[in-house]
């Protein structure tokens, strides 16, 4: 696929036309699947797809009609397999119920048409696809799409369908979302309820969404959480940015420093304030915290099947957690005061900001499906529960970079609006 | 039964005559068994007895072959059904897994005998018990035992086991403790963590654990969570008391201010430095919130149920469920932020003493068994996710009151300390 030759469709404006009554739910169904059938073979995105029901909620629910794929980690509904990329799982896992989550979705209008390929429990890695195989970046099938949402990145960004729902412990939303050019959002840590949903890293996961733009991502939040993120589309007010050159900064590639370089300067051309900020040494310490945090609890949520079932576990993983059982709890404890207190400190620091510009990942999406990336531009921001958006920004060749907003902790809508904001910029600058 | 009669023993000391080859587990088993056959058809405190098997742990495990129960909504042990009290679960779920902290246990080297009885998914009345029928409280079987975690804290105080786990969202763990007697103890936040158990709501959702005695939770926690909580039993040192009576102090019965004001003069004349403190009004607003934030995210955490199946919830869940889905996004936000400020504002408050010293309950248990009483003098402290000791104190009539030992969040050790210190002061003056 050539940038040229995208053809992603917005979920918003889908729903208009189921509502004026120009498309059915049916049609775009069918419509989806259609694509899904000629893309998939080649992308591996989707697994396990499922009937498509009709919408479950009224006609007058926002989303009515609009097909949706979701993380294979996460669909937890009722009577439906989810396989958490395990062989150790692996069709043995029928959900007896909906989460709240899924229970949301319905309620939204949106129609589930399947699941979307993840690594084993959301370990990133495709170097030993245990269960599914790797998926392919759209943009070049030689390369990975980002982990470990990247089967919901991948299908939006190939048009199978308008937006797609991840999780983020690391950096599996943002970080696919980048490779892949579409828009990506997490929000603050919480917003979106994963009650029932089997932990990864529980004071890191986060849930969150693809889609064609920034409207559509906050949009569907809006629906899903029923906070008020509905975007006015005309005229966002231009923000407040602080344009951060992190400790990380030298790993980014050039074309990634130029691309953040040049939203930067597409924002202030459009009237934001963009100035330099140098973020507070307790932040890079967070950093460091973030993987201790993510590692230990991702033990702990897996002490069962590394216990009893280790041979049916992916050698990585069985390595990863080798290294992981080995951290104590007092360096676990030590890292979570360094999160508090770097919490507090970055709260100070924003007081004067509405969001921070900086990389969703270190360049374009990297050659071979050995690795699907490395999260190090997102591990501070999802320690932080700060939301997140990834906004398509200048290319590299062929490929599509991700330009990171990141707003406050709770205030989403303040995030989506920049991003908006930075979203019209570029596309003024572009000529898009 | 009387107080005087109490047969309570403690896990340290059991654990110890295990150590020493002076009884097998399988004997102490057999006791248990024993005890749970002559009580519980009188006290319905124990439900689904399983098969005690030998422990899985090695000899050197701390409490290698003691016996204990699990409350049944927390119980997710593999083969074993969980009914989480509720008649649209009952029977149809078995566990494919151990949690984690199963997985604990087992390490720790305790043995389960079985589930607690449990009102339906931890909703505390017992006016209507859906499944088991209500637990009965062993001082006076006319009364209840507290819930949620009444089956864990009844089983306890009849001497069925030595020590029982629970959890508390408003009050479980610590109102229990205070109405059968015994030593309670709610670790800070997510101290146990509660991977793959199911929420009720999750931002106040914590595993606590119930003993004869301040050692023996102490221990075990420790031992279950790999902290350093092994308070020195010998020496602990005089505490810096703040004597809280907060604007819930006059819906406490006589007996219950006397038995506060009682300790805090042990304590006092035990050598703890005791000041009289008044918390800031952030914290009665908490306290408020903390209903809407238990609600809002219960209700959040039942939707299938609540969607799908409402003739199969209790008349009073299902009423609660009505009023809490009437609860917005918009007011449950303002509850979380109010939740932050207090913290931080209670933080502050706490930096010159170790702790608190405030009722754990209204009074004793409330006649009938019409209601597990009210957990009005737990809430907030659930909500700043502060440890909390349950200590019994003077009583009222045949009936036990509890003292509630407030720590700092994170500082379990010292709150733990603290509490053996009271209760040696309280010993020491009633002579027992």
């Amino acid at each position: 696929m050539k940038l040229d030759e995208y053809t992603g469709y917005d979920g918003l404006g889908l729903a208009a036309l189921v509502r004026s009554g120009q498309v059915s739910p049916s049609e775009l169904a069918d419509t989806a699947q259609s694509a899904i059938n000629a893309v998939n073979p080649t992308l591996n995105a989707v697994i396990g797809p499922i009937e498509p029901r009709p919408p479950a909620a009224d006609r007058g629910a926002p989303f009515f009609g609009v097909p949706f794929l979701i993380k294979d980690l996460v669909l937890h509904a009722e009577g439906v397999a989810c396989d958490m990329g395990s062989r150790l799982v692996a069709g043995s896992f029928v959900s007896p119920h909906d989460t709240d989550l899924m229970r949301r979705f319905k309620a939204a209008g949106l129609v589930t048409l399947g699941r979307t390929n993840a690594p084993e429990f959301g370990f990133c890695s495709t170097t030993e696809p245990v269960l599914y195989g790797p998926t392919r970046n759209p943009w070049d099938t030689g390369r990975s799409p980002g982990g470990s949402s990247g089967g919901s990145a991948a299908a939006v960004a190939a048009g199978m369908v308008p937006m797609a729902f991840g999780t983020q412990t690391a950096g599996s939303v943002i970080r696919p979302a980048a490779f892949c050019g579409v828009t990506g959002f997490k929000p603050s840590y919480r917003l979106i309820p994963t009650a029932g949903v089997k932990d990864v890293a529980w004071h890191l996961d986060t849930a969150g969404v693809f889609g064609a733009g920034v409207a559509d991502v906050a949009f569907v939040t809006a629906a899903v959480t029923g906070r008020d993120l509905r975007v006015d589309r005309s005229t966002p007010a231009p923000p407040r940015i602080a344009l951060v050159r992190a400790h990380l900064w030298p790993q980014a590639s050039a074309a990634m420093q130029q691309a953040v370089e040049s939203a930067a300067r597409s924002a202030a051309a459009a009237g934001a304030k963009v100035v330099d900020l140098t973020l507070s040494p307790i932040l890079e310490e967070a950093y460091a915290a973030q993987i201790v945090i993510q590692d230990y609890e991702t033990f702990r949520s897996r002490t069962f099947e590394y216990d009893r079932h280790r041979d049916l576990l992916g050698k990585e993983l069985r390595e990863s957690l080798d290294a992981a059982a080995a951290i104590t709890a007092d360096t676990y404890d030590a890292a979570r005061r360094t999160s508090s207190r770097a919490r507090q400190i970055f709260a100070d620091t924003m007081a004067d900001y509405d969001v921070i510009l900086t990389p969703s990942a270190p360049g374009a999406a990297p050659h071979g499906l050995g690795s699907t990336g490395n999260p190090m531009f997102n591990r501070l921001w999802t320690l932080m529960g700060t939301p997140c958006v990834n906004v398509p920004g200048l290319s590299e060749g062929e490929l599509p970079l991700g330009i990171q907003i990141v707003g406050r902790f709770g205030r989403d809508r303040a995030a989506l609006e920049a991003a908006l904001f930075v979203e019209r910029a570029i596309a003024r600058e572009t000529g898009t």
